[in-house]
């Protein structure tokens, strides 16, 4: 949905180079909104208004722009212009956008830089991209415990419109060690005593990330403790950044989006679904669905294995999608249930025999209905009444099956320390599926003779 | 993962009646980590604990115990101690726990409580659970615009400990109509202008949520334009409330939960999975079951159609299974693929061309693959090479199809205004078991005579 409100009025302007209204354009309106008026432009046409933007509000609604767009506007224009723009873009920002450019472009780039962007660019390269250190901007106001709330006050107004969050204030000593921390909230209640220190206000007892950790953590622990921001330290509980809470929710969409691939046995993509090449998409899916494949070859071997009874019993052969699907799908329900459960902190491996006998329960729930309707069906296809019965005792097994192993696998990947979304759905397919024919056959078999 | 350090050392507290030691214990941790060390303590010792903290301090511990825990104090303690919580509650957390209290225990407590308070109470409690009156919390920072920074900051120093966020203010007229916001951001940078009046500063391009909105719409909002907190207003713009950022990593997680559940044909289950009532859980499992479950029949009624077929080659009816086991996890990884990029953003519905384009290509690749694989297996239970080439055939072709389908169906519920996480996995399923069988056995005749 691109916005063409204002097209045609911001073309006239920019023909006109009207700078009044364009300059006006860019500052009025909420910097995401900006961008969104700007959609429906050209690369070029966008890049030229954003010249009349002062040099962090364009970094600003620059940011704003989708990622494609960012990239191009930053591999194809004026090398100058480029690097007046990424000198004001927010170190975290900025260290995703260059490590996705050319060689040759940062090359161009970088020399244009101050000597501090390009040591901080460097240095953030350094680090893992899932990990905090990948997600941490280094803009951060420290200061050290013997301001006064007054002089604490003075310095952040100087430095406010520099940094991203202003929210905390992170206090360290002389080597940047954090010591504490005080919300900015703590600051303005506390402003008529202006003479207390921030060391006597702060919080010492901080909730950190430490660089190396992994970015799902890292989300838990700002959600849990509810912060705007968590300091990044390093294993001498240096500071080194922070990461905020827009990031956090990129991060969570991010896990949710791989988890739910995971459950649907794809490999996490890592890349936009439109983007990714399409040789690499067919790998991740590939991957499991050959393994669930070979799974599906053991049901093929197992029901080659009983031919003779398919072949004594022909009207049997109907419901075999029927069956194994019913066991599949009640599966992979209980699976999904039980790993968004633990995924969402609803549900310890504790709670293990809690799980197993509500999933019993309902499995003969389920299974008694499902049983229901399928003896109805099978009366019509099977020889005789008693022959019938084979199909409602099959369904009731096999979905009980389903749900036991759908519940317990996640369960016990994740005490192995396995990831229970990846592994989950290919197991318990292949096992409902030859578990689900056995059970077919044999009591066909027992029953039939 | 109960915390279980400090644990003696409080009990030995609470025996000793150590008020100095509770105290402290009370302020100097972060308030999640007193909550989390409180874990391990019965319901009454918490409580007691609870009470050597400052009033709003006792409401910030306690925010942070499991809900279970809550509710059960809530219910439990004497009403007047309940009723001093109570108030120092966040209005927004507070009616989330009113209503799950029994009707008796409100009718106790809210006598207790201050006039202002119980209408905060009644009037949070007439809007839906999941629209943004829903979650918003009215303890907001309104200031009118001719309040110069000086003004302000005193204006905010004073209203601070009682706000959840201070991050914006938000400038009303008279009727407490929405006219723009500041952040304090702004406000700090400006402390060298103290004459300047909110007024002039204001960014009056405010992104708002509608009272009744859909809490996800709500936060896509905030996650779009990176909002600390969005102002909820009513149809003529006045401000009713806000809705923080922590607010909306609950709703991501809540929306991303129902997301993956109905990927695996669960109705949403809106409850924590271990405390659901077992019949619940398996009414919102077996709806979908049951759709899955009759389209599973139309598999059997289409075999039961072919039964001469099946009958004169036996050998096919093992790959029944495997065909079938193919199509279906194609097609929910494509299925799943593209439900996940439309709800990240990733995927319009105008690509839908080259979605499907690239569909088809991967599924070539996939197709082909697994079809070598199949062709071997084949080999050796088909009683000539010329026939089983039915299998590999038969395996692109359904693979072609599971992708083709997978890929369609959620962007053409999303086009009919359907949800598609719902309503796809149903659909592919059906579709593509039956197909798989009309085209396997058909692929049979005609190469099979």
């Amino acid at each position: 949905m691109v916005n063409t409100l204002f097209l045609p009025e911001l073309r006239e302007m920019l023909a006109e180079n009207n700078r009044a209204e364009l300059e006006e354009f860019c500052v009025t309106l909420n910097p995401g909104r900006t961008a969104e008026f700007m959609e429906g432009l050209s690369n070029d046409e966008a890049w030229q208004v954003l010249q009349f933007a002062e040099a962090d509000r364009r970094a600003e609604i620059f940011s704003y722009f989708e990622e494609d767009r960012q990239l191009e506007l930053l591999e194809l224009q004026s090398a100058k212009q480029v690097a007046k723009l990424v000198e004001e873009i927010p170190p975290d920002d900025r260290i995703d956008l260059i490590q996705q450019l050319g060689d040759e472009r940062v090359a161009e780039i970088m020399p244009l830089l101050p000597i501090e962007d390009r040591r901080n660019i460097q240095r953030l390269g350094c680090y893992e991209d899932e990990s905090a250190g990948g997600l941490m901007t280094t803009d951060v106001a420290m200061l050290t415990e013997s301001l006064t709330v007054r002089q604490a006050l003075d310095e952040l107004a100087k430095q406010a419109s520099d940094l991203e969050t202003i929210y905390y204030l992170y206090v360290v000593d002389n080597d940047r060690s954090l010591r504490g921390i005080v919300s900015t909230r703590q600051l303005i209640s506390s402003l008529n005593h202006p003479e207390r220190t921030l060391g006597e206000m702060m919080e010492s007892d901080v909730v950190v990330a430490l660089v190396t950790e992994d970015q799902e953590s890292v989300a838990e622990k700002v959600e849990r403790y509810n912060l705007l921001a968590i300091p990044v330290v390093d294993s001498r509980h240096k500071l080194l950044g922070i990461i905020t809470h827009d990031d956090v929710i990129d991060v969570l969409r991010e896990e949710y989006t791989e988890d739910a691939q995971r459950i649907a046995a794809v490999a996490p993509l890592e890349e936009n679904y439109l983007q990714i090449a399409l040789f690499t998409l067919s790998w991740k899916r590939g991957l499991w669905l050959t393994i669930l494949f070979f799974a599906a070859i053991l049901t093929a071997v197992a029901l080659e294995h009983y031919h003779q009874e398919t072949e004594k019993y022909g009207w049997l052969v109907a419901f075999i999608p029927l069956i194994i699907s019913a066991g599949g799908n009640s599966g992979s329900q209980s699976a999904t249930l039980v790993i968004t459960a633990m995924t969402s902190g609803q549900l310890a491996l504790k709670d293990w025999r809690t799980v197993m006998r509500r999933e019993v329960i309902v499995s003969l729930m389920l299974g008694g209905f499902l049983a229901l309707i399928g003896f109805i069906v099978a009366t019509l296809l099977a020889p005789s009444l008693y022959a019938s019965l084979v199909i409602p005792l099959t369904l009731l097994a096999v979905i009980m099956v389903g749900c036991f192993f759908g519940a317990l696998l996640p369960m016990m990947f994740q005490r192995l320390g396995l990831d229970p979304a990846m592994m989950s759905n290919p197991f318990v397919a292949g096992i409902v599926d030859i578990l689900g024919i056995v059970i077919y056959i044999n009591i066909a078999r027992l029953m039939l003779g």
